[in-house]
Order: structure tokens, then C-alpha cells, then sequence
């Protein structure tokens, strides 16, 4: 298996209809830190970031998820990754330094199941706000934590990110009977948490949330009471719960374009040698929400389409191949 | 108006259908203290209380509510009280000493709206747990809080709480269109919090639920841990959330026959003389829930039959005067 | 004895020798809501008031405490608290409307052990921020709860408060070998909760600190944080713990004057009928710290002077009746 | 540099004089679950491992540091570490698998600095108990995170790490003039938190102490009321409180025999390639305690004896080369 030191899931830009709107939404409520705008751009980082940004904002026409990225521990790593991705035959184009805002050169491509991903090693410092308590406010989100994106070949791109890129599996759900069970879901880690990436068998490529790290379970209570005093309460979209997978408390919100976004806690240590993926069954009604209640329907349903990296176009999205009647 | 010296809502009476189920979850599940038991009963308090109970429980072939019931100051406020509800011609009956075990003598009647209700003064005691800290579990419960009751004339059985025993208003709920507005619900207290007793105009008398004072909305996440983990995840039926109305931090739980009860936090000072009763409508989404999402289809419809305080047998349930679409 | 209506401690008037740095201090560092402000004073309330104030800051070039207030609960209470003064021999004089800002008539006495009260009924009722959570920063204090003063003759003291004015004990610290124990310090409220006023027997009369209550430890905490990054980590004076009296969870800052201010949660209900005040030892070492941390000397040795509510001086300091070696 | 794939600190054996007091305190104050035990050890596990141990205690006549140990990606880092070992003449010793209880083979050498490490791959695997929330007591310890110990030569001992190991840097404190600082304290790291290893320039070797992770703040609270309550109140030595450095929450609770346990919470993601670490003066009073208070005088200068790896005895505890009047 070839080795990249993949260090972490690092941003996400996201293309939203109203550029002011999504402002008031992640800083106005949530809290977190404008690094810089620009015309078409809001650069914004968390309370713990040392870098420029980890979350994008792009003025565009129609909402849909741009890239996600994953930071790498060397400039080599980069021209390793382009070498393999040309060799999968993937879609894949080289920027240069800052073309994407304080970043250095970078490569995007289109991974096998659709979804648009980068790879940076470099990026601007700017100022960390963890011990500047005063600026903390609302979510006080500390970083990003992980992206969870619908895929319709779970099996083909959970063992793709898994023997090409070295991701470790954390956490799977499988559905079918004993003898024939086969994978639903796939939470996938570089760094060692439960997760950078979360691999879910649905009609695809979409991506369901970004998930941002919250020190603890007071504090996304707190972002609630924020969020609906700000004018935002119908934007909560899934209460606080606690996740079987994962361990994760919890609580998802909408912003006002429909990226969801989920404020999270919880995480547990997963490097040991010899860890052992916790395997779920997707008819455990403890799965989803150890505490027993429903998500809502459109939680179950509802995701962002995602642009392809040469043409910017929505990528189409197909029915997965696995049927399932289960839901998330 | 007559005064009387009415302290608090002080304890309920649950019928249950298998008192070892009932134990498990009220003491496993929830962290209640038994003080005693019978072949018949189980008597439970919170971790504050210096009184032998705040929770009876006492096997039934069928669940209901027995009654519910406040402390008042003295032994002659339960004398002036009889001599009130006589005038009022509600069905009555005096308890000696000790026929309720652990209480002194005491007064029970049906209220105007059919809900069984006692008055004591005395009550044995026992030791307080406070800090002793290694006996508290799971949730913690500090203190009974009050009762919510559905009725189906609101109008006079709010009046005659508050014209008559001297409860007051510290938020209400109404109905209708501006200038034909009618009450829906009331929160009414006797100690200087949000309510001893919460009135709500539903298909009654039923009892909704009875609220437990926890410390912190950390503690009632704790508590859902707990449950879900004593295999109590189905009994946990509406996730954390902030109440408009009370400004409450909240979960609810059923017990196995159905009796739910609320873990609160998060109350408020009303005894200043120039209070002024905080006012919703039925309309507003945060109303019932602050921070936006819907409650369960049975939080909004179910509910625990009462007894009757002479025959034990239930009170039929009716429709409200005020029929309305919309709902808790 | 006689029953006043006395509802609770409703303010305290601190005189500060720099304006603007209280300010910044009360505002900018404990997140106090200001209702209004001239050239002399500053008028804060907190997160639950809907009333004008429960903390006033006025210039002066010494600071002291000028006077703590109860709310009653009507007009006529004042007139006969002042009829009960004027028996008792205490220096007394009448407010008109509005010579306190915001306030209605009321009665400001010397009490028997040298500490300036005050009692109104009525005050002009402002914006309550409860529910605007976006407003809500620092220490999000909800409401004031208590004064603990400093007093020498601490039996005579406690004595006029129940018997006089119908305070009640929650709790009391004692001294001395068993069979010739003496008080030392009393907890007493009139809201059902563990105080309104502390007395502890220490040179006096002098006020130790106002307590301000929180919703939760968490909370506190935060408050620790956010002080810290405003540049007052040194104000904060005594770190986190619960104490065993009172069973709450506590942070002590001071003010840039040194006035001293507790941040406080952790409450419990005193007004069933049987209450029996919990007794402490003096030589207990959980007494003070559950946890058995010792204060520091400073809070053990330093209060604040106040004012004769005739001629504005300072009252005399004198040691207490009571010679100990013991502190608090 | 060569590079070794050490995962982290992976457990601590303190030798107690007495087993049963030992299990007292660990099980029964702060939670920890017994793996298994015989006549002379105690194998303890935090809830989420599903390793044999973190923690072992040992009788013996005498309280010290029997070793620390770090657990390592594969068993050929074994033998490479143990090659770089004899290179550097350090006292080293292979154990055969189950030598130490439920581990594989193992090597144990005395640290440059004169610290007693151990370096493993296997171990036995037991049940997690991370979701069986109705096991998780007391201090609710999720994992080990850090050993903290007092060397003299810091310089040279902080570089043997960082060059030898491949430790990274988080933070680390400076002493003296601008223009003549010397390293003084430093945070190292193998897993991408802010620590596995602090070093402090101190009398030494000796252990300061062992850091167990918690998940928040409020369960540290929690666990300060437990132990209290538990007869431990005299054992909690510093309250709790936030450091600078680090930026942890911490409370520090000495055991039966002394040995120094932090209870630990508050981490960031310290892996990025262009991480810088924070650097602090020993002079800044917001270093050791963000919030301002002084550290007890204890934890400023008690800290554990630790054996030599080959004779058990315990090592000789001279000055530090850089006398410094400043204390931690």
C-alpha cells in the first residue's frame, strides 16, 4: 500500500446565493473568524486555526459544494498524489500559489465516487484566536473536524481512500442479513479521530455536512440558544443528540443556502496498531441516535450537489447501488 | 381573595402497572432515592429533599395519575382550605395521619377540572443527599418542579387557581386572531418560580407530565446517556431542547406505563410585586420550542389518564371548550 | 413576631473611584446589561430583570459600599418597616420617588449592626434580555442574589433579622468545644432559597461581597475565561469551587476599587415548613471548600467599608464580640 | 533525523504501598475500571480503551515511578529504537511477552535525563466501555494523555527527544533576559495533541505527574464533588482552573501515596507541517494559570522519586543546571 502523508481534512468552499446573508449566518451566528473577503469571497477560519481560512464562501448563482480539501505534510506529497491520481485516470488540474487565497499550489481532482477534492501543503499564517476568549462567541467552533459525502459505490471508494490513500476505517454500518451483509457506511480517518471523512451509501455525489469541532456539548447548547435568538431557529434542523457512530454529540444546522453544517463533540483516539473498526447494523435504532429519536425527514434526504473541477458544472447524481429502504 | 399559605407542588402518585419495571427506571434509569417500599409501593426522592417522598408509585392493574399534591405552611391552612373547596362543592376527603405513609394528616379533592389533588402540611424526614455526592446518579433529579395539566375549560379552572388559592400567572398562552384572543395555557406558581402547575386546554383531565429540577443541561444530557445506556433509549420521547415558554431547557421521558416525566432546568425569579405575565401565541414556532424543531406526534396527543379521588375510579376525558387545531 | 412582606435582595450601591474602569469591569468584563448612565452613575441589571437596576456605580473618591436594598411587596410594608425602625431606634430617612434613579419611595436604615439597607416596593421596569441570547456575554449573570456581610455582634444581629424582620436560617456555622459552642456565621433568606444575607462574625461592619447568580458551573467558567482575556486575571481572586455551606459552586472577583463580587449557582429550596438549618463547625474543613482547597488571605481578611446612611462617612471598624482564630 | 512510529503515551506503573487504599482511590474515587488484579498489581483501563491498562499499581514498600511507557505502530520499532538505544549507551533491558501483564514484549531504558521508559506494540485487548455510559463513575477518565517530569538538563533532554524520537514541540516556556533566554519548560508531542511529554527544569529525574483525559470541564467539576464526598476532599490539591500553556482545564488530585494525577481537558490540533510552538516567558503570570491564582506550594514542589530500570532503585535527585528562582 502506498503511503501519502495525508495530515487532515483542512476546508470546504462552498458557492452560496447571497454573500451578505452567509456572512450573518457564520460569523453573525455561529461565531466564526472573517479572515478576508473580497467582492465574491469570504475567508473564514476557527478560533483554534493558526491558517487563513477553513471555510470559503463563494458568491455564485446556484448553492452547491465547490471542494473539500485535505492538507498534506510536505509540497512532495503533492506531486506523489498527482502521479497516483493520473494513474486512476482521474480529473485533475494543478493551481498555483494563491490561486486559491492564501494558499499555496495545490491539486484538485474528482475523486472515483465524484466528489471534489484538493490537496494543499501550504497556507497562510494569520493570528489564532484560542486564548483570545473576548472574540469567542456564539458556536465558538474550534476547527474543522470531518466531511460526510453520499456516494453511490460505497465499496469501491471506501477501498479506494483506504489502499490508495491510507485512510483507516473508524466506525462501519452494514445492512442486509448475517450471511450477506454488506457495507452501508464508512467513517474514514487521516488524523487520528473518528474521522476526516464519512462514506454513506445514497444517491450521488452529494455531500451531506461538514462537520466542525465544539469543546463540548454546553457550548453547542449555548450555539442553539445563539442561533435562535439571532433569528435563525427554524435553521436548526436536527436537536442535540448523541450519535451511536461515532460517539459524536451533536447538533445539525442549515445555512441559509441549505449547507449543513454540524457543530460536534465527542471524538475518541483511534491510532493504536491494533484498533478494531466498531461495526454497526443499519437496523439499530441505536445508530443514529443512541438517545432513540428520529431524525427528520429531510435530514434523511436532503443533501448539496457538487461541482465538477474542470467544468464547474453540478456533477449528476444517480441512485446508489445499493437499494436500500433503510435511511440514515 | 382569600390568601393561603400554599408552599409548593410537592409530590405525585403514580399507578403502575409492574413495580419492578417502574423501580429499574426510576431508580436505575433516573437516580431516584428509595426511601421505602411495600408489596404495593415504592416511595422515591430527589437528591435535596429532607421528606420521605416525592414520588409515589403503587401497583395497579392499570396506569394513571393517583393524585398530585402541594405542601402548605401549616396545619390550620388544611382546615381553611376544606372549609373553601366544602363552599366550592367539590368532592372531598380527609387522610389521617399516616394513610398516606410518611405524611400527616391531609385534604384530597377533584379540582373544578377533575384533577385529583391533596394538601398536607407534614411530612416525615428523612436523610438528605445533597452532598453526598457518591450516591447521585445518572440524572441527578434535585426536586420536584411542578405539573402539567391538560383541562378542558382553561378559562375557569385558570381563575379558580388563581381567584381562589392565590396562584399566580408567569406566562400564558393564547389563541386567536388580535381581537378575539382567548387563553390556551397558563404557567401558574406558588413558590417563586415559573410554575408549580402548568394548565393546558386539551381533551382532559389528564395528566401531560410531571417536571423534576435538574441542575444543568449538562446533567440532563448525562441523563440521556445514562437511559439510553440501562436500555431506556426508546423511553427518552422528545430529544433536548429550549422551551419559549418558561425559557426551560428540557427533555422528556416515559416511564415503561407511559407516565412521562420532564427533566427541566433553567427557571426564572417571579415574585417580584410588579411581575408581569410573559404573554405567547399559539403561533409562535418558538413557543413550544425555542431553538425550532417540532415535538413528537405523541408528545402532542398523548397523555395519563386521572383518578377519581373518591371512587379511584378514572375521570372520563373530553374535548376542550376551546376547539383548536393547533396543538401543544 | 411581626411578618413583613420583604420579597428579596433586590440591589446593592457601590461608590468606585474610577467610573470609566468600572465600566469596563461590570460591562465589558461580567457582561452586565446597561440601562443607563450621567457623569456620576451607572445602572446595570442582569440578564433576567425587568427592572431598572440591580447594581448602581457612582463616583466618589473612596470606594465603599454606599447601601444594599430589599424589594417589599407593596407601598404599605414601607410604612410599617419604618414605624418598626423608628421603635428600634435606628438612624432612618425616606426617599421621594425617583431621588434614587428609577425607583420609587423608599426607607434607608442603619442596621443594628452598622450595615446600610434599604427598602422600596417599586421601580421602573426596563427590557428583559432573558431570551435575547445574542446579548448574553462574560459571566451572563441572570439575577442578584445575595449580600454576606461582616458584623460583630453576630447573635444580635441574627437575632433582629429573623425575630424583627422575619428572615429565616438555611444554614449556620458554629465555634467552640461542644457544650459551649457559639454562633459564628448565619445563612438567611426570605426568597425560598439558601440566602438574602449572609452574617458572619468578623471586624465590621463591613460587606464581604454581593452574590450574583449564574445559571450553571460551565458558565462560571467561562466567565474565568472571558475576565482573563479582558486583561483580569488578576481580579480573579478566589479560583472555582463549591463551597460545603450553601452547597454552591463559586468564583470570587473583584472590581478594579476591590469591591468584591461572587459568581454563583448551585441554589436549593428552604421554604418547606419543617425546615431545620443545617449546622456547620467552624473547624470543618470542608465547611468553607468542599473540595479542601484553602482561600486565599485576601478573602479571608479583606471586605469593604461602608456608609452611614445619614452623613455618607464611613462607619467605624470594630473587632468582633466574638474572638476567634478561626476564618472563614 | 531518524524517524521512529511512536504513537503515544500509553501508560504509567506507580508503585503504592497500600494495594487496597490504591484501589480506593482509583476505582472508587475517580473511576477507573479494574481490568483484572492479583496479589501485588492492580490493572486499570479508562473507559475508552480496549486495551489491558494505562495504569498500573503495584505494592511495594516504597511510592515511586516504576516506568512509563509508550506504545509504538509495529514491532519492528522495537528492535530499530532498541539499536538507537545502544548507540547512546543507555541502560536498557528487553521483557519478554507477559513480563508486564497482558503486554507483548517490550523494551524498558533509562531516559537520558534519568526517567524510566518503556516501548511496546501488543497488548491483551478487553471490553470498551465508551458507550456503557451506566459504568462511567467519579472523574469519567476517557484516556491517558501525558507524563509530566522534572529533568535537569532540559536542553539536553528536550533535544534527545526531538532529534532522536521525532517529539514535536507545541509550546515551551523561556527564562531569563531577552537577549539571554534558556529553554525552561517543554510540551512535547507524538500524537497531534499539545502533549505525551512535558519537561521541566527541575530538581529531578521525578515524575510531576500523569494526565488523564476528560471530556469537558464540567466533568472535572463533577469528579471534584465526587471525591469529596468519597473522603478524598484533602486530596485534591490544586482547584481547578485553566492553564496558559497549553490551554488546558485541569484539576490536580494526589493520590493515597502522592503520586500527582491531572484531570485534563481542552486540546488542539497541533500536526499541521507549518505548526510554530507557542513560546511563553516564565515571568508571564497568565502561564501556569491563565485565570491568575497561585498554584499550592506542594505542587510546586512535590513531585515522585522513579526507579532505575535494571536495580529498582530509585534514582539520585540532584539540582537542575539552570538555578531559577522562578517555580512552576
Amino acid at each position: 500500500m502506498a503511503q501519502f502523508d495525508i495530515i487532515r481534512l483542512a476546508h470546504a468552499e462552498f458557492y452560496v446565493t447571497d454573500l451578505e446573508k452567509a456572512r450573518d449566518f457564520y460569523v453573525g451566528g455561529l461565531g466564526f473568524i472573517e479572515t478576508e473577503s473580497d467582492a465574491n469571497h469570504i475567508y473564514l477560519r476557527a478560533l483554534e486555526d493558526a491558517n487563513h481560512h477553513c471555510l470559503i464562501l463563494t458568491k455564485a448563482d446556484e448553492a452547491s459544494l465547490h471542494h473539500i480539501s485535505y492538507r498534506v505534510g510536505s509540497e512532495d506529497e503533492l506531486d506523489r498524489l498527482a502521479q497516483l491520481f493520473l494513474e486512476n485516470n482521474l480529473p485533475l488540474r494543478w493551481l498555483a500559489k494563491d490561486e486559491e487565497r492564501g494558499q499555496g499550489r495545490a491539486i484538485r481532482i474528482q475523486d472515483p465516487s465524484g466528489i471534489p477534492v484538493e490537496f494543499f501543503c501550504e497556507m497562510e499564517k494569520v493570528e489564532r484566536m484560542l486564548q483570545k476568549f473576548t472574540h469567542h462567541r456564539a458556536a465558538r467552533v474550534k476547527r474543522i473536524d470531518h466531511a460526510n459525502c453520499l456516494v453511490t459505490d460505497i465499496n469501491m471508494i471506501n477501498g479506494w481512500y483506504m489502499n490508495n490513500l491510507g485512510f483507516r476505517c473508524s466506525e462501519y454500518t452494514v445492512t442486509g442479513a448475517a450471511e450477506e451483509e454488506t457495507l452501508w457506511a464508512s467513517w474514514l480517518h487521516r488524523k487520528p479521530s473518528v474521522h476526516d471523512l464519512a462514506l454513506i451509501s445514497e444517491s450521488g455525489p452529494r455531500l451531506h455536512h461538514i462537520g466542525f469541532w465544539i469543546d463540548d456539548a454546553k457550548t453547542i447548547l449555548d450555539a442553539c440558544d445563539h442561533l435562535a435568538a439571532a433569528g435563525y431557529s427554524a435553521n436548526i434542523e436536527r436537536s442535540p443528540g448523541r450519535h451511536g457512530t461515532s460517539n459524536a454529540f451533536f447538533v445539525y444546522v442549515r445555512d441559509p443556502d441549505g449547507h449543513r453544517i454540524e457543530l460536534y463533540t465527542g471524538d475518541y483516539f483511534t491510532n493504536d496498531p491494533d484498533w478494531e473498526p466498531v461495526k454497526w447494523h443499519l437496523s439499530d435504532p441505536q445508530r443514529a441516535t443512541f438517545w432513540g429519536t428520529e431524525p427528520p425527514y429531510s435530514w434523511k434526504t436532503e443533501a448539496m450537489p457538487v461541482q465538477h473541477i474542470l467544468t464547474g458544472e453540478l456533477m449528476e447524481i444517480t441512485e446508489p447501488l445499493l437499494h436500500s429502504n433503510h435511511k440514515k
